[in-house]
């Protein structure tokens, strides 16, 4: 009997794992650690339902590749048992380079360093642990693999890490307006010239994956509390940085402190046991420390947080003026006897944008039956023209209840 | 206690009837008659679920409508109890004068009487029957009603009759991507200097619904074999009456008939009974009877469309040239030695046309929090601004295999 | 490109047809008869939901089938390419010999025949058609074929046929305590010693699944209403037949009325093409037009079913008594002025029973994880011992209202 | 315009909270605090879905109790508002005095305390806070208020905690099969005599939701995985309780060491805001700390958890032999150089217990038509008779892989 694990997934209904090699990936404790990374980070302050992991989207990302790669092969296309496996591989790490918090929190504690190059650096190390049985993965991860369409399907306008995840949070915050028609994607998938492309009766498909994710920006990923709480989280780690710089004694020692104050930036290559330590659960338990720290801006905005009783946020189409800023923030100083400086920790202002498709960067190619190709901004009455290859782009300010 | 009925519906749960008069109206055999016909029409040989019908499309439009009103009530809308029971007697009743087949084949068994006049004579018969109950329901069907926004809840760019099909639709068909977020869009309606209009935040679900009905409109309701087997079903009606005219006695007398024979034209007013007779099983088993009809054009469509042997059907964004039109047809003249007007009814062409959202004749008004009201095409960075507003048009050749 | 047909479903997403030879035997005249057949009979009268087709039924078993042997398969038992073919052929055509309203008149068309023997021929008759290409399918189908866990994966306590209709029919009626863990079932069947079982820690889901059943019997399929009206079609079909037998003319040419006076009946072998002429619409057509029979009894019990004005029905766990239903009678002989053996036709009682698990003749059979077989009632504290195994029985009258 | 708040729910659709008393509880700190508990503890390890929190399980609960309301006033039943508003929120804390990972240690940190004892005392503080509101609902949770339906609504075989968390945690584990009609059985509520009882058709259904919540038990709640997950957290925290009580400064200050040492046990009544600091986070933080413990016992046990390495674990019918128990201990005693009393924590032994319906302590109370009242065991042909009225009870053994 082969080898086989099945995993419950309310997404999918059951997600196999056919493979040793993989079973063991998803049991090396750098993998495991992923359950305790929230994979929408704050956005369950408002989505309640939203706290499902990274572990959890990776798993079904992997789901997701092994349908299409199963779609290609009857379809024809020449795939080999190492390609597949090396396929399923990098997409089931392609984030194990997240930190606590996801993308809300990825500047601040690896300052310069992208997740995308800490997961090449941890799948590179695991590379190793594994014998190098990783090494096709890393090379359709990094795109230096020949056939590009593997590339494609991990990283692209339609991959199946988009698929996931737009499907996923859709699930669980209950946006269902947030559902696509991921199933019916994947089986229009071919290859084309080596290329990924999609065949041209799934256009209505594409079309409202692309407006599914526009909405999803803006009504979930985007949402003006959603950014509120997040941003917290940011000044509260910058605040701590702030203060850890001044005076390292002020804040407990932790691991995260290291983090923040810098110990590792640079040289994170050579301690990716440290980063792998790092999981939500560090940034929570030095916020319910910190609610009592003498520092009035630094405990303000941990209780914040934790109480969810967030700061204001206005969301609007025009840049929020300078002067309405300085009000906001003059009221704070005087309000809490603050000094400008600290004020900014508490009233703020900032950009949010969103660009559901990006034609210069990426291409969405539409298989005729006839056999041409055309990017999907090209093909006759399509919704995806100007509107939705603009970036759209919103101010927002958030500050102090008075 | 209470009068009260439960429904289940797999849509919505339970549909709750909760007024007497409405049960009665439900069990007139009028209203029963629309167990009889199809929603979908044809749709069915392509989705094989779309099986659903009119009296259950009516009543999810029904149910749509009581969360309607309760939402505005809610919200501090003044809706008398009489308003309320007209409202929900005027949806449940929109599509009382639709017959077999539905839109399909409207024209034809009427000639030049729409569904909705149909309706509306029906409805002032059935108001006689009731005593006068009905009134209210009447002038809100025939926005005749001072309150405006009664009517637009059940006829406009946002009504619950849109709602509900397009939900139920996706359903039955298992298209996903039609699915809309019916119940977010109503939870957001309110009424503004006596328009109704949805709140600013629901923008995006509006966007997604218009986008979800183009979907719907393209991958389903004028899907190429569904568009084809519903044009064979007018052309086997056309033939027949063709027939019937030149010979009575060459069709078996029927209800039907009489129809195509137009007995009833111009005074179905005096006999709302005999329109009401007839529903899907009469065409079905005129079909199945004239399978072996002499006529071969006849005979061939009828069993094309009972085998489900369709004819072929190209579509296409430009127009069909005549040269091939006429090609084709000599080729089915000579394969089944037909003459040319014979073989029109097996080799034709056409138009399909969608338009998502026409600004002129129906607005979709969103109430800002400022309390401006603008058209959802004059909002910023909207979706829905030329592309969804003109109107998508296609051409189509339906023609014998050979 | 491999052949790849593709057919959306709403409930398990899409059907997928990969074989020439099962597409033909879809798109045969036959075969699509069953889109003219409701799955559920008048279930729709109380669940409006309820009008999905033969056709969509056994689809979707067929679905479920390719489902089960691709576990199989993957679990090492040996299944050839043939064997596939034959299992999936013989699932999708179990229910070709299905008549008009399936269940609801099996014993007044043919009488004496059961639909299974209906089925059987017509497997044989398309076996001759299609060159022979059925042989393996109808070994399965009447279990002849060595291999005998495949018949049991068609018939059987556990078989994919049940798995289908009671998922599909929960859909459909929206009576969601019907669902099932169809897929779990499916991943956990094994084949033990040729026969099909299922491993231990499907115990729990089999329990669900009989349970479910038990539920869709009495909630659904043996509800009151729907008891009346499907007793109701019978005694319409006995009434009319009463009345051809007396005087053919008194009932106009139909196909059904040849079937009605059993033209057939004992050469039905010989006719294969007249009974797959019959489908529900035949029947409707009949009814609407005896619903203005001079006789009374057969255009009451008519336009009972038309307006869904039902008989009204009780049904309770002991027999009804003698004298409550001679009472009923003898109030409907004089309301109506019928004689009693008329009366009968209005007034009758009978017996609905359901058998939740007959260990008798079928077995669950459950495989430990120490090698043992133990039938499903024999396991340690299973639910089903005694309750389920044994036969529940109601009684019921259906009786005019007064 | 009245006040309204909607919160997206992946389960419900919508909750809406429409009182600003009822609002406020919800943004208490307290309440906010149960977003950091998981109502599931350890199951996500094998359904990784199943991260939702208590915070979501009540709000959950809350609407399920706003339904039923609903249903019983349209019942006729007298429900004042002050009736309402206690109701809803005793529903909204009944949970209030859950602890981090809820039952898996809820007598490990307040040894003695009951987390019902917990809430009410929480409940009797809010009262203070919010001025006595929260007197009727005090009432209802301690069955002190004299309309007893109200307590049996939240604290019942049938109350809308269970329908909450069995529907919750099954669409969060996936596990479709606990799925349960609580809109049906919330539909089919009623009081009698004071009491709550459910409607004569709704006995299908409750058969369904029994069967379901032993589904539940087995094959989520006391999974063998999840047993073991969650036994290494009662042996971690008993462990790292001992190691501190022999030496304080063996462990890390924080507070959930003052929690295990004690501080609290017997005065938790004067320190109520300690308690409400205490959630989730600081276990898995302490735990990640003592995975580096020079205590090899607790150190293996917390590396367990964080990696999801968890000990091999057996769950049978029949009693663990003490020889083997005996046996697996001397092994580890062996294999990691430790004490038999230090094995204990490595190798132990336990019962699991599930009791689907206990007709002692509670009832389900089925009304019939002829107003004659019974409880659910007593009804003629039942399936729960005694299968689902016993206990079930087995046995398990965890013990180190070796």
């Amino acid at each position: 009997m082969t080898f086989r694990k099945i995993i419950n997934d309310p997404v999918y209904g059951f997600i196999t794992i056919d493979h040793p090699l993989i079973f063991e990936i998803i049991s090396h404790p750098w993998y495991q650690r992923l359950r305790r990374i929230k994979q929408m980070a704050l956005a369950h302050l408002v989505y309640p339902g939203a706290v499902h992991t990274r572990l959890h989207h990776s798993l079904g990302a992997y789901h997701l590749m092994c349908n299409a790669l199963q779609v290609l092969k009857e379809k024809g296309v020449s795939i080999t048992e190492t390609e597949e496996t090396g396929a399923k591989i990098a997409i089931l790490l392609h984030d194990i380079g997240h930190g606590p918090f996801s993308h809300a929190l990825e500047n601040i504690l690896m300052e310069g360093v992208h997740h995308e190059q800490l997961s090449l650096l941890l799948m590179q190390e695991l590379n190793q642990q594994f014998g190098g049985q990783l090494q096709t993965a890393i090379q359709i991860f990094t795109n230096t693999y020949p056939k590009k369409f593997l590339h494609q399907l991990l990283s692209g306008q339609l991959d199946v890490d988009r698929m996931d995840y737009l499907t996923r949070d859709s699930f669980f915050t209950g946006v269902s307006e947030g559902v696509i028609g991921y199933d019916r994607i994947i089986k229009m998938l071919v290859v084309h010239d080596g290329e990924l492309a999609v065949e041209e009766k799934a256009i209505f498909s594409i079309e409202k994956f692309l407006v599914a994710r526009r909405l999803m920006y803006w009504q979930v990923y985007l949402h003006k509390t959603v950014l509120s709480a997040e941003m917290i989280l940011v000044k509260i780690l910058e605040r701590a940085r702030e203060i850890g710089r001044q005076n390292p004694s002020a804040l407990t020692d932790s691991l995260l402190k290291q983090f923040l104050l810098n110990h590792f930036t640079g040289n994170i290559a050579k301690h990716p046991d440290a980063f792998c330590q790092l999981d939500d659960s560090d940034v929570i338990c030095s916020i319910k420390g910190w609610q009592y720290h003498p520092d009035k801006v630094l405990s303000t905005l941990c209780r914040s947080i934790l109480n969810r009783s967030l700061l204001k946020v206005r969301l609007q189409g025009n840049p929020i003026p300078e002067e309405e800023l300085m009000q906001k923030r003059s009221d704070t100083m005087q309000k809490m006897n603050l000094s400008q400086q600290e004020a900014a920790y508490l009233v703020f202002t900032g950009e949010a944008e969103s660009r559901t498709y990006n034609p210069r960067f990426e291409k969405i190619n539409i298989l005729f039956k006839n056999g041409e190709i055309k990017d999907i901004t090209q093909v006759d009455n399509a919704l995806i023209q100007h509107n939705l290859s603009e970036p759209m782009k919103k101010f927002y300010i958030c500050y102090l209840k008075q």
